[in-house]
C-alpha cells in the first residue's frame, strides 16, 4: 500500500538552526555583535506564554540576544506602543515581535503598524505585504510561517514553478503570504476559503496543497490528487482522554487518509511548526546582516 | 445560435461619470471646492499623451480641477520628485498620478513611492496594495482598472461570492489587484500567468474570467466554460491596413469565439477601458470627500 514520504520538519528546522548558529558565530567574530529578537507579550494566555518560551529557547540555542517584555492584560495601547518604539530605537534589536492575539481593547493594526518596517520580522506590516504582492518590489521581511512552508518544499526537492498550488485559508499570517510566495515562484495558485462552495473539487486540482484553516482534519484523502505534496499548517487541540493533558494536537489535514494519497506530507506536530520558529530566526538574522552591512553567504 | 450579452462599458462609464458630476456639484455647493487631479507626464510617448488628454477631458466633464505637468524625456528623477512633492503639499490636489511608463533612467518605485498615500489614486503605493491584500485593513485607494472590472460585474448583476474566478495576468496595475478584489468579495480565485503550463484548462474552471495579459486574442472560445462572464482588459494594436491609422485595437480575448460561449462579455474597445477612467475619477472624488470630511452618499 502506498504511503507518502514524511517531510520531517523537525529535522529540517534543526538543520536550518545549525546553519544560523554558524552564521551567528561568524557575525560575532567579524562585528562583535549578535542578532537580537524582542518579543512583547501582553496578558497571560497559556499558549502565547508557551510560544514565547519556545522563541526564547531557540534564540539562546543559536546565540541570539533575546529581549522579552511581559505586560499585564490591562496594559494600555500607549504603553505597548512605548515598548515598540523603544525597540525600534534600540540598535541591538533587529526584530520586534508582538505576540498575537492581543487583548480585545488593543488595536492590532495600530501596534503592528508601529513596528518599524526594518524590524518587522513578522512580515505583517502592510508595506511588507504590499511589496510581497507586487512584481519587482522586495519586502524586507515576509511571514515566517509562509516562508517555512516554502523552505520545506525547497529543501525536499519539490519543484514549485509550473505547478498548480491550492492554499486553503487566506489569513494575513499564513494563507495569504503563502499564496503570494508560491505565485512569486511561478506556481499557478488558487486560494480556497470559507466561502468556497466546493473546496474538495478545487483542491483535487492541486499538485501542492497548503492547509492553513484551523479546522481539525478538514482536508480528507478524497480532496487530494494522487501524488500531491501536502503541507499541513494547522495546529488544533482535540479532546483525547488517553493523554495526560486531556487533548492531542491534530492538523487541518486528515493525516491517516492523506498519507495514502499524497506523495509527501508534513506531520502534525513536527512538520510546519518547527520550521516557523527557524524562519523567525532566519528573518532576524537577515535583519542583523542588513544592520551591520554583512552579506549573507 | 447563442451570443453573449455585451457588457456596455461605455454606457456604464457614462452613467458613473454622471453620478460623479452630481456629487461634484453638491461638493461645490457645500464646501465651495471641487476634487482636483494632478497628472505628471514625462516624455513624448503618443499613447501616454492621448491618455492624459482623455483624463483631462473627463475631469472637465465632471467638474474636477485638472493639474497637468508635461516634462521632457531627459527630466531628472529629482525634478520629477519635486513636482510630486508640490502636489503632495497642495490641498487643491486630491489625486496625483504619474503617467506610466516612465523613461528608463527613472525609478518607477522611487517616484510612485513618493506620492503620499492620501493622494495615491493609482492605488500603486505598496502600503495601499498591502492593505488590499490583508484581511481587516482598508486601502485608501485601489487600482482603478481593477476597480473598474469589479464595478462592471456589480452593475450588470453578476454575483461574485462563491464563484470561481480566473485572472489571467498578475501585473501590479491590473491582474494582481483584480485577483485581490475578487477574493475580497469571496470569489475563489486562481491567477494564471506566463509560467502556467495549461492556461486553457485552468481557465475552463472559471465562472468569471478577467484577461489582462497584453497578448492579442490569447483567450480562445475553447478556454471558456459555457456561460462564463468574460472581462477583457487587453488593449492591443494589431496591423489592419483597411483602417486609416493602419491598425485596429483588439483585446486579450478572441471576441468572435468567446461571445459564442460566454454569457456576458466586454467588447474592446468600449468595455473595460472607459470604466478605467471613470474609476480614476471615482478614486479622486473619494479622496476629496475624505479631505473635506464629507460622507459619500
Ligand atoms: N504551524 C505554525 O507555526 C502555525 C500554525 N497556525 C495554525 O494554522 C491554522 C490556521 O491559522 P490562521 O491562518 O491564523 O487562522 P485564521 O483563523 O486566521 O484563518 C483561517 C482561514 O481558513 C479559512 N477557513 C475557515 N474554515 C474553512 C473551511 N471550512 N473551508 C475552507 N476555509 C476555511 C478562513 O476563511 P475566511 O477568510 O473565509 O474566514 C480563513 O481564511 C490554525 O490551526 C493555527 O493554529 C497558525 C500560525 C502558525
Ligand atoms: N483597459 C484599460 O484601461 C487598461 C488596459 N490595459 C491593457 O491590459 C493588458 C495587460 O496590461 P498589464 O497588466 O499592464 O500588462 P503587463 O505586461 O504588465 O502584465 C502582463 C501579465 O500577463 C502575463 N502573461 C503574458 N503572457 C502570457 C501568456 N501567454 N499566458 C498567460 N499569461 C501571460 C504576464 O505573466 P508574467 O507575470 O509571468 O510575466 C503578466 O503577469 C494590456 O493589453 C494593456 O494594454 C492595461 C491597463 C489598463
Amino acid at each position: 500500500e502506498h504511503t507518502a514520504t514524511i517531510i520531517d520538519g523537525k529535522a529540517i528546522a534543526r538543520q536550518v538552526q545549525q546553519e544560523i548558529a554558524v552564521k551567528v558565530s561568524k557575525m560575532k567574530e567579524s562585528v562583535g555583535k549578535a542578532p537580537g529578537l524582542a518579543v512583547i507579550l501582553v496578558g497571560t494566555r497559556k499558549d502565547s506564554e508557551t510560544y514565547v518560551q519556545i522563541k526564547k529557547k531557540a534564540c539562546e540555542e543559536v546565540g541570539f540576544d533575546f529581549f522579552g517584555v511581559k505586560l499585564p492584560d490591562n496594559t494600555t495601547q500607549d504603553e505597548i506602543l512605548k515598548f515598540v518604539k523603544k525597540f525600534n530605537d534600540n540598535p541591538a534589536v533587529h526584530g520586534t515581535q508582538v505576540q498575537l492575539p492581543l487583548p480585545k481593547h488593543i488595536s492590532e493594526e495600530a501596534i503592528l503598524g508601529a513596528v518599524t518596517i526594518e524590524k518587522d520580522v513578522d512580515g505583517l506590516h502592510p508595506m511588507n505585504v504590499g511589496r510581497l504582492a507586487m512584481q519587482g518590489r522586495n519586502p524586507m521581511f515576509m511571514s515566517f510561517s509562509a516562508k517555512g512552508c516554502i523552505e520545506l518544499l525547497l529543501r525536499t526537492g519539490v519543484v514549485i514553478q509550473g505547478k498548480h498550488a491550492v492554499v486553503i485559508g487566506r489569513s494575513n499570517i499564513v494563507g495569504t503570504p503563502a499564496a503570494l510566495l508560491l505565485q512569486q515562484r511561478n506556481a499557478t495558485v488558487t486560494v480556497v476559503h470559507s466561502k468556497t462552495p466546493n473546496p474538495a473539487e478545487v483542491t483535487r486540482n492541486a499538485d501542492i496543497v497548503i492547509a492553513a484553516v484551523g479546522v481539525p482534519e478538514l482536508v480528507r484523502g478524497s480532496w487530494l490528487k494522487p501524488g500531491a505534496v501536502v503541507l499541513d499548517v494547522g495546529i488544533n487541540p482535540v479532546e483525547d482522554l488517553s493523554k495526560k493533558k486531556g487533548y492531542r494536537l491534530v492538523g487541518d489535514v486528515c493525516y491517516k487518509e492523506a498519507s495514502l494519497v499524497a506523495s509527501k506530507i508534513t506531520p502534525v506536530p513536527g512538520g510546519v511548526g518547527p520550521m516557523t520558529i527557524a524562519m523567525l530566526l532566519s528573518n532576524t538574522l537577515e535583519s542583523a546582516n542588513r544592520a551591520y552591512g554583512l552579506v549573507d553567504t
